[in-house]
């Protein structure tokens, strides 16, 4: 992959194994435990573009500003928005990696306030039937993991990020319009070397806008609940 | 309390505060943030008898045997059969305390094992509508709390202590029949100052029962599910 330049882009989590003796790797700590593969990875291709996606941790974020620029991560909506404590008892904020504690929060909402070129927006958006999130046929199996977060993304991002100022996680002063669309829409295509879209953006505004309850299929057989259903987001329109 | 010899029943958490600037309090580490509390009310009424209902680490049962012999603790069936795997992808196993990780698991294994006069089984059971479990009406609210684990309680238990001994938790020279009867049926009743009960008891037999879907009401109105439906388990008949 490096030798063809290709980009390496990571689903990082250890494999959980609750079950071995003296082991303790849970979905908890999956993520961390995978960051010595990542160093080791980028050790041995120090060329190959790595993309660890959706990180969920400060432990991830402070690995990936570590190595060297080829590697990279992205950061969703939905990670700025939920601990454990939110994904609970709500299988429609379920989601893998799953989102973890405060402190692994705030360290992503100052890796997206950061402007390093190294973090941009990953959505990770997964547009599960109502069904499948509520235990599938019969509603007694696994819930299927993964936030819809497909149409709102960015407007849950700027909310997240004046959210932590509100709860001053994170400074007024540290927030920079022009930081945030490099997370949102430049830091990426500059990794990937895409030719910024100079002639097209989204612009958001708050305008007091609701994420509806859901999506339905013109037939209204296929439901789809969206992340944050209720809350007011900023509001998104291509300019 | 103390006075009037009353028992002090706590579900021994602290509140979860996660927007809270620099608060890390979770659903994970609620019960271990309250332990200090538990050891000062001990020490301020030292004769007034305790008990740490459903504690579900190894620092709530290691804080327990710390205490002297008025401070007890009750162990569930189902936090010794999960861990947060379990029940991140399963409203049926999401109860709180939630259970923890693999470590915390074994060490509940230790104390229903270890034949601790101030270990002794508190089922917690939770018989929750299905619809409850599944986000009440409609299906997108919060999804209940609790395991319902009442008809099959005693057999859970010996089927994880099986287990257990199975993984190498749990040496199989450490399980003895007398300290898991103690654990099931004595040490409580000796905790409460009941008399033991010599007429009757349960009697605990391996012959393939497994456990039904759920068990509904006598019109089908209500349907409740069981803990660990479909698996094998102990089963138990008075005599």
């Amino acid at each position: 992959m490096q030798e063809h330049n290709l980009v390496l882009e990571l689903h990082g989590e250890s494999p959980s194994t609750p079950t071995g003796p003296g082991s303790n790797i849970t979905i908890l700590n999956a993520e961390e435990a995978f960051l010595p593969t990542l160093h080791s990875l980028h050790a041995a291709f120090p060329r190959l573009r790595i993309v660890l996606e959706h990180c969920t941790t400060a432990a991830a974020v402070a690995a990936v500003r570590a190595c060297g620029p080829t590697v990279a991560a992205t950061i969703t909506a939905h990670h700025l928005v939920l601990t454990v404590d939110d994904w609970a008892a709500d299988p429609f904020s379920f989601c893998k990696p799953v989102a973890k504690l405060p402190a692994d929060r705030r360290a992503l909402l100052s890796a997206v306030v950061g402007g390093e070129s190294k973090f941009f927006y990953g959505s990770d958006s997964a547009p599960h039937p109502v069904g499948a999130k509520r235990g599938g046929e019969g509603g007694k199996g696994k819930t299927a993991a993964g936030c819809f977060t497909q149409a709102h993304g960015p407007g849950i991002v700027v909310g997240a990020v004046e959210r932590a100022v509100e709860k001053g996680w994170v400074t007024e002063s540290e927030v920079e319009k022009e930081k945030l669309a490099a997370f949102l829409s430049k830091n990426g295509r500059q990794f990937y070397g895409l030719p910024e879209n100079a002639e097209r953006g989204i612009v958001l505004e708050k305008k007091g806008e609701k994420i509806p309850e859901s999506l339905k299929s013109a037939d209204g057989s296929v439901e789809v609940v969206h992340f944050g259903r209720g809350e007011e987001v900023w509001s998104a329109r291509w300019a």
